[in-house]
């Protein structure tokens, strides 16, 4: 059942929303959109109740890298600090092993 | 705003229930308390709406491998495939670095 890969990665991104959720869910399906047409994406997973967990998958870390300094992203993150969020973690974590069922 | 750690592991829990949930949270709550007595737990964070996401925070691979051993929690297991998700996905990844705001 276990799998080996090419070696990849995810980004783990947990965080909580603030009160403020105006223009949120828009920029939140924007940037999934445009992060599925980055170069060395494979994949985006998210649930939120209490707290939101999204994780995404990529080729590289520097393929995460320039994700992160996308123009567009950056001005979404800059909202997420001043408004959305009350809080976000955001962990970069090499992928080791996988199985599944 | 980078923060440098002795190397730590992540567990990527994703998982689609199925419409069978008798005795679920019941087993998710002890499954919960259980893990979070062994050793080289560090912590763990859930968010479930369409799919379930759980990462369990873990100070080695070691750790991993004997939670995933455990006998209470080799029964959950069994119980979950057999009986409360249609599928899961576990992913076993090192944190190469964090940020936070």
């Amino acid at each position: 059942m276990t799998k080996t890969h090419q070696p990849y990665y995810a980004v783990i991104f947990t965080s909580k929303q603030s009160k403020n959720t105006i223009g949120y869910n828009d920029t939140a399906k924007a940037m999934e959109q445009l992060a599925k047409q980055q170069n060395g994406f494979l994949g985006m997973e998210s649930a939120r109740n209490d707290i939101g967990i999204t994780v995404s998958y990529w080729t590289s870390l520097k393929a995460i890298k320039q994700w992160k300094q996308h123009s567009e992203h950056l001005l979404a993150q800059q909202k997420g600090r001043t408004t959305w969020y009350d809080w976000y973690r955001v962990k970069i974590c090499k992928v080791e092993r996988e199985y599944e069922f």
